[in-house]
């Protein structure tokens, strides 16, 4: 029966719903062998699935776990997920604005692996910053303030758990059924009615090109209509890194700038602006530039920053303790010309080199140590012109030529 | 690296010499996982190898072992390889042909697993006889009589059993490329100069079209042609069970039957002729014809038999003491026509449900149970005709429906 339901998908053919059923559940149960699984992963990525494939895998990994009921509280209840990419750190600034503007976000994060940071890494450079809240926590947490900012809690989904630690061994993390099964069977146990995907195309993202952003885009939709969810997507670049800081505590910081009002442009600033819009235009059934007016102003009158101090303050967080490493280094451009390019990719993996990012899943991350960007696309570029600061630990965990070539100048 | 390669395999890239052998090697030494390999095996099932990767990968696997050195014994080794079907003993009657025409054989198989018999478990239903001879005995016997049919030694070709042990399990058995790696890897290490392909086709065999059989055909003679080895192939159907029996002891004695010139048709008969045929006038260099004549005088004037009389005592054997089960149950036909059609893989299925062979890798092999056809194709069949007779050690171990099923009469 094992090897049967691996040779149909090798062949291409479709799996029922009872076929799926019983090779996950046996996964998730020790009867179906790890190697067993990846063969399957394997011909997933390459053969793809159906849509019903896709309904009923979703369906198995969701029911896998616990759906966390939200219904205790009014209104509409939205979720925002991001792909990831290097420097992402939206969430921190657009849940706050959210929250800000009395739309509840209770949301549950991952940890980063490989070039891209991950939320919960960046929340845990805050010194004492917990994101292990219990189901109880968590829905106390929304009565009280209206945001949650935590880890995935261990019943959420235990099937992706199982499955994602093995696709990421395994060579079959970029399947686009695969990631859409993933993150929606997440977002749908996490109770949400609305959600808005960021999805991100590029040489520092998962996905590569956007023809496979937009198959993502259209499957999460499809996915979110078979249960009822309303999901909209944002298919946002990922060539460049977001904003200036790549790193965790680096990247608090500069979510912290925005809150703030003192940035005021930038992919970083229009991306998360766009995000709020599509959010509270779907939370509040307004237009989306009334809700872009509604989320400036959040930042202009300091409701979203105060917002994110209330959340920090109630997960147990101090803000005051952030630290950044003292021991920098100014990376100077040896060439002269106009900057064309920022290789995200490249820099995402200089990251992980100085302890900001993970290779395996038990290597320990060092908050303090990132990049910070010193020039943008476009500008005029001197020798000796400085290119970013990078903040280490260890001197021999960065080389100075490979960060340069990260920079395209012409 | 590990993961690196995978995901170039997954997007139909090719792998260079060094990626193959960074990946198998890993896998020999334990640093390439299980679940790893499974995956990598999977992706080479759906997205093929190119001949340059399949030439490589081969290298890889003879290099992994021992090879045989038979160059102290004179004139030209030829070996003889099936690719696997129901009721297939012809081993056991080629070899001693062809020795007993002075071509040395010596030929190491595998054990069966599924619905196809393995000829070393064919061999043990012969009391006493010894299927794992080490390399200093083979070598011994083949200068003593000419004729050695055992087991595969540990040192041949090691890769491969780690490998094959993987493949059973994942779903990823049926791929061209790596059959025709398996194979022709075993057959080069076993030193021999020409090598007789029979490639069976057909739903009682690994390969269900001809267009694959022809691709495998290609596939090893080119492997062949690029490690100075003459290979011959003989691509044979396996819809029907070849011969009457089909059981471990029940074999034998059909092989035997053959040997001492009492079956002289049928499709069992004629492929062992063909075989013959092609494998002596590839080592004597004269006309298939006259390779024909010589291999029937064999039989007739009872060399052939007298050598696998030889071979067995040499191996321990003791021929007299051969059983089959004294429980036998004549399945009678229900309904009236023309036998059109047996079904080989119905028929390997129940045999293996009577325990002539294997499901897991561990199973005991009852060698005394079995079928024996007493209708051939073509034949009219009357309402209560006996077709078959099953030869079986417990009653709950067959359905006789089951069974009727197998035969389709018209």
């Amino acid at each position: 029966m094992i090897i049967d339901i691996i040779n149909k998908k090798r062949l291409g053919q479709e799996l029922s719903y009872k076929e799926l059923d019983y090779f996950f559940n046996g996964y998730l149960n020790g009867k179906v062998k790890d190697y067993q699984m990846s063969s399957l992963l394997m011909a997933i990525c390459i053969n793809g699935m159906t849509d019903e494939e896709i309904y009923a895998l979703t369906k198995i990994f969701v029911d896998s776990g616990d759906i966390l009921d939200l219904s205790f509280m009014p209104g509409v209840k939205v979720d925002k997920h991001s792909t990831g990419g290097v420097g992402d750190k939206t969430t921190l600034v657009v849940a706050p604005i959210v929250s800000a503007l009395d739309i509840p976000i209770i949301k549950m994060s991952g940890r980063g692996l490989g070039f891209t940071g991950g939320t919960i890494d960046k929340l845990e450079s805050i010194p004492g910053y917990n994101t292990s809240l219990t189901d109880e926590e968590i829905i106390k947490q929304a009565k009280d303030i209206g945001i949650v900012l935590t880890g995935q809690t261990a019943t959420l989904v235990p099937m992706d758990k199982m499955v994602y630690a093995l696709r990421d061994v395994t060579g079959t993390v970029s399947s686009v059924p695969l990631i859409a099964v993933s993150t929606m069977s997440k977002k749908i146990a996490s109770g949400a009615d609305k959600i808005v995907m960021d999805i991100k195309v590029g040489k520092g993202a998962l996905l590569h090109t956007k023809k496979e952003a937009q198959k993502l885009s259209e499957l999460m939709k499809k996915i979110g209509s078979f249960y009822n969810r309303e999901v909209e997507t944002i298919i946002s670049d990922m060539n460049n890194p977001l904003g200036t800081n790549i790193g965790n505590s680096l990247e608090v910081l500069e979510a912290i700038e925005l809150l703030k009002g003192n940035i005021k442009d930038g992919n970083f600033h229009d991306l998360c602006l766009k995000l709020c819009s599509e959010i509270i235009s779907m939370a509040k059934d307004i237009s989306k530039e009334k809700a872009l007016e509604m989320s400036k102003s959040a930042i202009m009158d300091g409701s979203a920053y105060k917002k994110f101090q209330e959340l920090v303050k109630a997960q147990g967080g101090n803000l005051s303790k952030i630290k950044v490493s003292k021991k920098t280094k100014q990376i100077r451009s040896n060439k002269k010309g106009t900057l064309e390019k920022i290789n995200a990719f490249e820099l995402g993996e200089i990251s992980v080199g100085l302890g900001a990012g993970r290779i395996e899943k038990d290597d320990v991350i060092d908050p303090k140590v990132g990049i910070v960007l010193k020039k943008s696309l476009g500008d005029k570029i001197k020798k000796g012109s400085v290119l970013c600061t990078i903040y280490y630990n260890n001197p021999d965990s960065f080389e100075i030529e490979k960060v340069r070539e990260a920079f395209s100048i012409k």
